[in-house]
């Protein structure tokens, strides 16, 4: 989940990789560099650390004055942050930016050890520099389709050789990489923000293509060298809507724009009171036949899964599992006649969620999915696709695109239930009128910010900290977990509520911080029984719940959510979590918006 | 769940009670109390804190003399651990000592408050007491059936009047409590060791008995106080079985025993290289038609249904489901033709796991347990038994019950899957002589307890520390995670290796401890590469894996375990798990056997 960027046109590549590199920081962060041409020679720079690190570097070299080159950003998987492992990796006349997961490259680097190659970093990626550079015998292209044949993994390359002071080769297999196509030169980069400033058109590029960038033009190959014709798209996407808009952080302000994030994803599919999804005729007569929804995602949008199961369990009566991706695709998982398989992902790009939706369609089901981003490998490779339309999201910790995942889980569960005769016509109104009300709901309770600072201000100190719920409480508390996490550093872990008593409660004394989830009503005495048992070991807990729904002195304290259909209130339970979550980092002194060790979009296993 | 124990005959019900609590006290142990008859009224002492402090309350108290009695150790679910909240509880003319919890103990309270009643403690069990009371006319077993009509929840109940000096009166509902049957005078108790010593012979008490004790007999009756008939049985189980035979816990003893747990558990189901399991005929239409196992349990039992999942579905090609026994009963739950529903339970007694099976058998299941107490309640309510022959297990943290489970597990997919057709002869065979060697493989595992013991110095001092895996390898290391958090109070977490970077990994920073289980041959190189991630951010690792899969420098620290099939690896991986979570929490001088605010034997919600 690296970040990378090209150019080569007129104008000054250093500053156009630098300022592309800085849009795409979210993609990772523990070391950036770049490659431009000097003087018959390649010259790198590269620092560990953020980009300013490298801004530094750089600043009034005059040796960076050229026209072509290439970036990165970089999320260590192979080697730890440093100068040396950043990139790019180069080798005699082959310099590369990678990103992936080069999965041989043990064997390679034997192999080109023992060619008399000497490696100067533990990178996977050090070994496509020297393998290029072993094949190439004059021209690039041959070059780069010979080394690709060995490689076994995942990447997106950017590639220059000495020879050819103003050309790019770039390819892809798993990874994001798209081609963007100037007035005045053209680029790659790993995603859309990075080119945006310059231009609005741009390729896709397929696996098997590579892509030759000159100034004046870009011609696109498959492995037999033979030329391919690339439709050319237009990105709608505003550089503005990148930008944190007056907020602190990106966080904050995707939070912010969770109502209407909710009303984009629910209102262009509610009509009369009705619910359509797209591919309507076919996911309706699918949604007949269906035996079982199988959903898998990674990380936040597993919880959506764990949510869905619920909802779609108890609407639909469709029998419904979830799976985590990275063990889904590993499981040798049974799939039969009659499974839908549902996966989520906000980028479309998750690399481990990529590969199970391809195992489960050589299997024979039918796959759709939820995905943020229009076009992305996910979406491409789906028999259907539901968008949440939330726009991109830019922090790390995913917040809007989680809200509006589960929106579009509640629309597909009604739909279901409906066609399948599950629930009735003016059950399904009462339901779409419930979802249809979640915007509204969200805006008043994230009028309620200071409710949660004020909340985050008794809990920031916490070391270790526990979330539990039951049922889709318990979905939710997973994420709220996620969130705290992740972004404040605080040891918080999750529990279904009637599971601690298994063994975790031991861990519960004086003033442990508990986050009790207790907002379904037939739930609600056992989870307070659950409450009272780590009230009893002195823990200091915090509920979310109904207005009414808790004596006073039963919790610490209590942020009430408003009343409505149990099984949409997911949606608005996680606001105030993703509130406290920020508030603690924040009154922690956390990056907030660029977490330790994390990045977005996760394209590596 | 408390400890129940009461005894009316011929000596010192006094010495009798301790006797009977210490045998009980790994029911729970906050706090303990017991009522005998003294002068015309009912004598009560209670203690918080272990029982040594309730001996060194009554030592020479010459008032405790009475031959009829009831005791209690008491794990605090309604209001902390105190003198005041401790059993037993009395109210006027009734005392009474109460496992489990009454639901709708705020109405009563309300009620009886309402009619002058005074409370005071913060427990549900004082409205027994009370209510009780309330319907007291003369004649107690007509109070207690007319009081058992009001009561909402789970008990077990033993109940002392004040005009009725040498009665007690007994019931239970969703909670064990078995009566004994001695020469010299009659028993209640939770559980068969509190008795031992005294009598082999009990009645098991159904829901709706009310027992009621003399000491020349006891009667049974029915809720419209008809007598019933009761089976007399006898305990097999020794009570030197129940002692620690020289190691210096339970919990060491008790992992020590695993081989021949094994043995125990798996020869007497192997016959000429072939599986037999009970109910044969039975098992064996039932697999031929069975077309999902849905498998249910809480706490540890609920890992073996993980790694059950995975060995399952692996060999027999029938999908199969794993849900948490607190989640699963209020679900809602789906269940259709052909489902096996299939719960685990050491004790045969967990509350949730009991309500789930009951839930589940009303809705058409076909159910088959996996239990060690023979004759417990879950056993009693199955369709189909596979006992555990592990022998009572006395430490709250599971070691050799959990190795037994798995074992039945591997039994249980192997003939399932050659009933199906999905293996054959030969292929079973070689699966099945891969089971039954795995008690000399456990055996030589144990003689490295030194190797542990040194890996417990180095990990020790950890604050933090995750556990990862892949697949089978995720499921035993939930188990371990587990062990280590319940018995040393270090906050372990397990992560699927795959899920780490969603999140999780913003916590791993220089010299945070990472176990990582690779012993899967299919996963390895995938593990090695999370393994690489948190390496890349200066944890500190201890990867339990086969010899020669890694290379020295991935890890810092490598347990190996002997080469064999990967299906049945985690009964031999979690050996040195639980010897490491043994030694680490000897090191940190924490109370092995009996961990903070834990209890075996789960019978609450």
């Amino acid at each position: 989940m690296c970040g990378i960027v090209g150019f080569t046109g007129a104008g000054s590549a250093t500053d156009i990789l630098i300022r592309g590199l800085k849009k795409l920081e979210y993609r990772g962060y523990d070391s950036a560099g770049i490659a431009v041409f000097h003087d018959g020679d390649i010259r790198i720079v590269k620092a560990k650390g953020r980009l300013a690190n490298l801004e530094e570097k750089i600043k009034g070299d005059s040796t960076l004055t050229s026209t072509c080159g290439i970036g990165h950003t970089r999320w260590a998987t192979h080697g730890e942050p440093s100068d040396v492992n950043s990139h790019p990796h180069d080798s005699h006349r082959i310099t590369v930016v990678h990103n992936g997961i080069i999965e041989n490259y043990m064997r390679l680097k034997e192999f080109l050890t023992g060619k008399g190659y000497e490696f100067k970093s533990e990178t996977d990626t050090e070994v496509v520099a020297h393998l290029i550079d072993y094949y190439y015998k004059g021209d690039l292209l041959d070059a780069v389709i010979t080394a690709a044949g060995k490689l076994r993994g995942s990447y997106a390359l950017g590639i220059l050789c000495r020879d050819d002071p103003t050309r790019i080769v770039a390819l892809r297999k798993d990874s994001p990489l798209i081609v963007g196509l100037g007035k005045d030169g053209n680029f790659i980069a790993s995603d859309i923000p990075a080119i945006l400033e310059h231009t609005k058109d741009y390729y896709l590029l397929d696996e098997g293509d590579i892509a030759v960038l000159e100034p004046g033009g870009v011609t696109v190959y498959n492995m037999e060298r033979e030329i391919v014709q690339k439709e050319k798209l237009t990105a709608t996407w505003d550089v503005a809507a990148a930008e944190k808009g007056g907020y602190a952080h990106f966080m904050l302000k995707e939070i912010m724009e969770t109502p209407k994030v909710l009303a984009d994803t629910i209102n262009p599919r509610v009509e009369n009171g009705e619910i359509h999804l797209e591919h309507e005729a076919e996911l309706d007569e699918l949604f007949r036949s269906v035996k079982k929804v199988m959903i898998v995602a990674c990380g936040s949008a597993s919880h959506v899964g764990y949510a869905a199961k619920y909802v779609i369990e108890r609407l639909a009566r469709v029998p419904t599992e979830v799976d985590i991706a990275s063990e889904y695709r590993y499981r040798d998982p049974i799939v039969e006649p009659g499974d839908l398989v549902l996966v989520i992902s906000q980028s479309g790009e998750t690399a481990d969620t990529l590969a199970a939706l391809r195992l489960a369609k050589s299997r024979g089901a039918k796959v759709a999915c939820i995905v943020n981003v229009v076009g992305s490998s996910i979406a491409r490779e789906s028999d259907y696709v539901l968008y949440t339309w939330a726009g991109p999201e830019i922090a790390v910790a995913t917040t809007k695109a989680f809200s509006a995942q589960l929106a579009v889980i509640d629309l597909f569960a009604v739909r279901l239930a409906l066609v399948r005769g599950a629930i009735d016509e003016a059950h399904a109104r009462e339901l779409t009128a419930a979802i249809a009300a979640l915007p509204e709901q969200a805006k008043a309770l994230l009028a309620r910010e200071e409710e949660c600072k004020r909340l985050a201000a008794r809990y920031q100190n916490a070391k270790d900290l526990f979330f539990i719920g039951r049922g889709l409480d318990y979905a939710i508390a997973m994420e709220g977990s996620l969130k705290l996490k992740e972004i404040s550093y605080i040891h918080s872990e999750v529990y279904a509520a009637g599971e601690l008593k298994h063994g975790t409660i031991s861990l519960v004394v004086d003033d442990t911080p508990v986050i009790a989830i207790a907002t379904q009503s037939h739930l609600i005495e056992k989870t307070v029984s659950n409450i009272k048992e780590v009230k009893a070991r002195h823990a200091k807990v915090l509920a979310v719940c109904r207005e009414g729904a808790l004596d006073g002195d039963v919790a610490d304290d209590i942020f009430t959510i408003p009343d409505g259909e149990d099984l949409f209130v997911p949606s608005l339970d996680v606001i105030p979590l993703q509130l406290l979550s920020y508030y603690i980092a924040v009154l922690r002194g956390c990056d907030v918006d660029k977490p330790r060790n994390l990045a977005k979009s996760v394209t590596v296993e």
